[in-house]
């Protein structure tokens, strides 16, 4: 297959996210600017309401004539309740963006609104890959090494040993397929190195894992995240979410060390002043936008979940994102592993 | 009772932690040399094996006649397997030594060394507390508003509902007395604030938390442990454990990744050399020596953890902590609270 002629239809919920509908055109109009290239095979669709749409377009300066409009007339709202809301919210962005995707009108969706709507839109109305009984959702930490990718990072909590296994399934191929790694390690998070070590879950899951032709390298402890030539770690959502959110947590503390040794006298001010640029460069890599999102795998179809603060740049990485796991044929790929391992 | 006069007994586990003896006889000297006042009421008692002290104190210029030598024959290496090494190792540091502490010949015991062989010998010869099950350990983490402690940091997984409710009461007590808050707020952690978020355990262990007297503020997430003001935060020793270890990984990581901007160009070696040392002053606060070693709490008498890689520093703050603990009666006021919200 020439993927780079594969033609590329990305949905977008212009109304996700605490800065909708503005990021989500700045971001869209960023990838109509600067990917050439790309542009000629992708078709960006603007979920939401049209008027909404039309309004943050002249505002912000995006050509509608190069997109497509998916009018909505309702939107999730971040505080909604997401189960209950994709079920009554037939016309929001998030559930006939969806619905688009799963007629095959378009290849992917993307949105930075109410998370747990994603998952239960993706999930129910996208349909899970069969054999996947627990969709994942991952997300990419910097390390020493580049890159580790985190599964399960909140999409489901109370996993059993099995569901493990699933995530270091899907896991794997993505870290093939987007993260370049020729053959994926896998380990499993735990309290030790030491096989036995952990809770009853990840005991089971450790066995099941071995048990699999996945290049699994055993436990690993949470500072191995960060530190450790590992690509792939496995976790129970509830776990990984922490981390995720312990992670987001550093950056907020190390930020305010800095502001406070500047603000303690002159002479710290003007030493911090001089070096501004370089903590931004060096601390560049700890910045979630890079990533743009964490993509739902083990539906259907493509779905990538934003932050709800996402940045303009956040929403293009989205979006790009999406393109490239669409001209990889993730969703296949993903489905033939699921076949061999899980089979 | 005027505390400043007690006397306190504190037995050191000379063969403890992976640069025994020499770290610990220098940490035990930098307490003798800066302590002058403690020094009147503190009688430091070395567990080891009393040759490798003698030549240990030699080198390190440790004045003997200031201290009590208790000689063991034996020693828990870090790779014993921890529960049979307490069987087996009677004449060990740790067994030797925890039992002079339960017999009251001293009133607190710390160590480096295996941390499985700590907590099992804590459990079983000093024995729990009445109305505690689970004995927790607890991890410092610096936050925005000065330090977070978070219960359990790797004790015991699988941890039941009522299990975080002894670590909240503990925990509460320790935040009370050790990190002098006036009424310590608790939290939850959990994957987010709503309540009947989580997992099975953390939803039940909300309503318990939420019938206390203690000062529960409800779920937070991971990053409340370092941005929000919160004091004591309650989860599994699972999960506890793995947010130690990541932030760890933290510290390892921005090293990385100022060495590697360091090493890109010339300019960016001065620009790093001209605030060295401002990004040791920035970063002190991550240093986990500043608070030496783990409290496990829920014991009869006080035991400190200290990290396998203790510097001299972090030794002596262990034992600086335990003097504090003793003085500030910990161990009564731990069992009162507990008669109060567990009985």
């Amino acid at each position: 297959m020439d993927s780079s002629k594969r033609k590329c239809r990305i949905v977008i919920d212009v109304m996700g996210g605490d800065f909708a509908p503005g990021n989500n055109i700045l971001g869209i109009r960023q990838v109509l600017e600067e990917s050439q290239n790309l542009r000629n095979n992708l078709q960006i669709i603007l979920a939401g309401k049209k008027a909404e749409i039309e309004k943050s377009a002249a505002e912000h300066k995006l050509d509608l004539s190069k997109v497509e409009i998916l009018d909505c007339d309702d939107v999730i709202e971040m505080s909604d309740s997401p189960v209950q809301a994709v079920r009554v919210k037939k016309e929001s962005s998030i559930v006939k963006g969806m619905y688009y995707v799963k007629e095959g009108n378009a290849d992917a969706f993307v949105s930075a609104g109410n998370t747990g709507a994603m998952m239960a839109a993706s999930t129910f109305i996208l349909g899970r890959i069969p054999g996947v009984e627990r969709p994942t959702i991952g997300t990419m930490l910097p390390n020493v090494y580049g890159v580790c990718a985190v599964f399960d990072a909140g999409a489901n909590v109370d996993a059993k040993p099995h569901h493990l296994v699933e995530h270091a399934v899907l896991g794997s191929i993505f870290a093939h397929e987007i993260l370049n790694k020729p053959n994926p390690t896998v380990g499993l998070l735990n309290v030790g190195e030491e096989e036995g070590k952990g809770n009853e879950v990840v005991k089971k899951a450790h066995e099941l894992l071995k048990e699999t032709k996945l290049n699994f390298v055993g436990n690993v402890e949470g500072k191995d995240i960060l530190k450790s030539n590992i690509d792939v770690v496995v976790c129970d959502g509830f776990i990984g979410n922490i981390v995720l959110k312990f992670a987001e947590g550093v950056i907020v503390l190390l930020k305010h060390l800095i502001k406070s040794y500047a603000d303690a006298s002159l002479t710290n001010k003007l030493k911090i002043g001089l070096v501004k640029n370089s903590f931004r460069e060096i601390f560049s890599d700890l910045n979630y936008e890079k990533y743009g999102g964490v993509p739902l795998l083990g539906v259907n179809h493509i779905s990538i979940i934003g932050h709800g603060s996402s940045s303009p740049l956040a929403i293009k990485n989205m979006i790009l994102k999406a393109a490239e796991m669409h001209e990889k044929d993730l969703i296949n790929k993903l489905k033939e592993a699921v076949k061999a391992h899980l089979g």
